[in-house]
């Protein structure tokens, strides 16, 4: 069983160039994801001068839109942060031991401005009209929301360590950002009637801050962290520990790692 | 000719860690595909308030999510499983010799155990809703829809078997998910009117279990064994055979023979 | 300026294995396209009652099964026999000095078959429906059409030798059926209000044998035939000879070359 | 901090062959783009008898359209040219002195005849339809339009450093025109209603200069190359640096730097 192998990351690792691109990599690739995740949303509201979600090709319309710049996202930043955009990806890595906790909270922090940035600009180009967010659809209570997150974002965040950090993923992780961008596109046409599917704390909390609405905001923090973490958890402790113990992985998230 | 390589597996087969872990893998991975598959059904029910797949970007919708899911749940265990995430699949890959009877059947538990999983939390997340199966449409007899379940999983099994076991695959292998989820998803926008399109047994028996709908259940068990054993023994005494004898192969389904 | 390589094979190239091989991985993968392209246009017609393709998410679906489907017709047969599922790839390549005519011939008996073969059971599975196959739009010429024919044949073919033939594709070689198969998808969109956006004398004769529809018929052979060969040409003759004169071919479809 | 690495290019590179055959295929790659992007929205005309997009499934339509042609345009071209096929492009890589001026001149000639071509042949093969191109929504003006464009365009060149320059990239440039071809898909989805979404002179200029339409059509000019140029500086400048100086590149779209 692998010892958790970060507890507050290298002395120098705060100021290390390395982690300023991984932290800056971050920040960018968040940006492209939450701009074109809400601004598809916004931009229905354009054509349609109603709100939410409401036919077939409309939730393809966002699911697409979220799959195609997650995949953009991803790929720009997989070989110099590892490619998370997400703060529930970075928890899970965190758990499973994969990432410092130094590393994590800039990263965090990193996502957060991305998306709050991404918010504000497509505030502006659209001339105003208020980002929505997230909240659960009528009939649907705050718990089954907080459960649908969870489910969801374990499938999310248990295909990137399967393709993306497992050390016998082999070829796939070629393939990995395509992967990780589809589940995600799939569990929005699946979610997205429902709680809209977020799956990432950071997407979730730019729109709701600059279009202010908190309106069951805490579950899209809540759900993807434990979905996050049991994914982590359950790769890391159940699929990867029958292989013999593998050497010890000093960046596990620098490109000869990923 | 190649010789059946496996009748009951080795003896510590049952036990051994790989198989635990690629037992585990093809139970997540068709978790995952299954949630999302049956999930952007009931999500389009929760948009329409009406059952079933009635317009073109309906089928579309569900067509996508079928698709996108099964890339992420292949590319999730293909280095670990095989990446089968389908009992045809399997049941093709047992009658080409490619696996042995004992690790199929783990496999065909694992898979149906995942469908299980997944239908039981759509019931819960969905607030109850009912999931739906297959089943033939009006004007379909069930021979026809048997008939077109062969064909759809001929087609899927073939090009499971040319991208991904062929000892000859060379780089296909790296897009072998992306072809087997797209051709999926090509085959349920012609199928999905006429029968559901499931090529999966695992996929149908989920849903038809939990929400206890058994009308035209078995054609959606004998047509996908009866396509993939086509498929199967076509290709590998059809195609490969030509190939000069290839070195044993002990393990087929490990990382390194995929 | 490369001299075209073959003008009637090898000796024993018709009954050596390898041409058997591939033909008979052409007759499949032809086979699993026109079943998907033509059986998405049958799905639509069982959803809607009506003929043609005549809404936006029609022609998304219909262009989705032809891509999805084409890019894993051609990942399982390109390692085989170079993955041309189309007479107008085979003639192209054939004027390029890629393949023999008796390669050739081989090649469009089994496309030819391979979609006859879709046809039937088409018409057999959907309980009679008449494959509809091409023919131009209201509005639109027989000229008209031919031209559009040619040019999007031509950027389909331009797209094959670029990424599957061209002998400094490098990394591209992995990804080539997917640009394929997206040009395909792309072109359908453009072309298929006009006159269908066939592309592919096989995926127009075989519905229209079956349909027993020959209205408008030969455009859909003399034009992608001649924007196959214009691209066969121009890539031959104008991107590939300012390289160093590379080694001598001499199996340019087998494996190892692609 | 890297010394720009060219002024003029070399004093051979007006005539050399590898200068032709990449300018040979910047023209057809950007036929192929313009050809179908503009052909899709001119489609959707064809099929609703009315100008714009103004419902989810033609905003998928055209969405589509591009990104999979640009992607079959990319893959053609990356190991050639290196797969600009948009003068943004090109100007980001001239600003982070990845290309010549000489070469990028002869890009921007290629590019816009190519788009000029693919205009006047649609014009032919509609029967007359006028294209399109780009202009503002109604209640959007032109300097969100330009700011929308910056956005989106520093977007698409920020991934093309990312996956297809960046000396680091790794396994991530078998996918980079996928990674570029789905951020195009997701900004339109994005920016569509807006102001169309162009991110491209040579996209815009084609149907503007055939179907003479100007209003508006500076902001897709400015736009575009301010937001490349931002994205140029930005990776060349803040996350390529930190990098120990690699060797000299001595030509950068060469494919064996790609």
């Amino acid at each position: 069983m692998p010892v958790r192998r970060y507890a507050f990351g290298r002395a120098d690792e705060a100021t290390h160039p390395d982690s300023m691109r991984a932290t800056l990599a971050e920040f960018v690739s968040t940006f492209l994801f939450v701009f074109a995740g809400e601004g598809s949303i916004l931009a229905l509201d354009k054509i349609y001068k109603e709100h939410g979600t409401s036919s077939a090709s409309e939730l393809v319309a966002v699911a697409l839109a979220h799959a195609f710049s997650l995949f953009a996202a991803i790929s720009a930043s997989i070989n110099i942060s590892g490619g998370h955009v997400n703060p529930a990806v970075t928890f899970g890595a965190l758990v499973g031991g994969r990432i410092s906790v130094i590393r994590a909270v800039y990263y965090w922090v990193a996502q957060l401005l991305g998306a709050i940035v991404a918010s504000l600009l497509l505030r502006l180009v659209t001339v105003g009209m208020r980002p929505l967010g997230f909240h659960v659809a009528p009939g649907v209570s705050e718990v089954h929301g907080l459960l649908l997150e969870i489910i969801l974002t374990f499938g999310l965040v248990y295909t990137v360590y399967a393709t993306a950090i497992d050390p016998k993923r082999g070829n796939m992780g070629t393939i990995a950002p395509l992967a990780i961008a589809l589940i995600l596109g799939a569990n929005i046409l699946v979610g997205g009637p429902f709680d809209g599917a977020s799956m990432n704390p950071a997407r979730a909390f730019g729109p709701a801050l600059v279009g202010w609405r908190w309106k069951n905001h805490w579950i899209y923090w809540v759900g993807p962290f434990i979905g996050g973490a049991l994914a982590g958890l359950l790769y890391e402790y159940m699929v990867i520990p029958t292989e013999p113990p593998h050497h010890t992985i000093h960046q596990p998230l620098a490109p000869e790692d990923y």
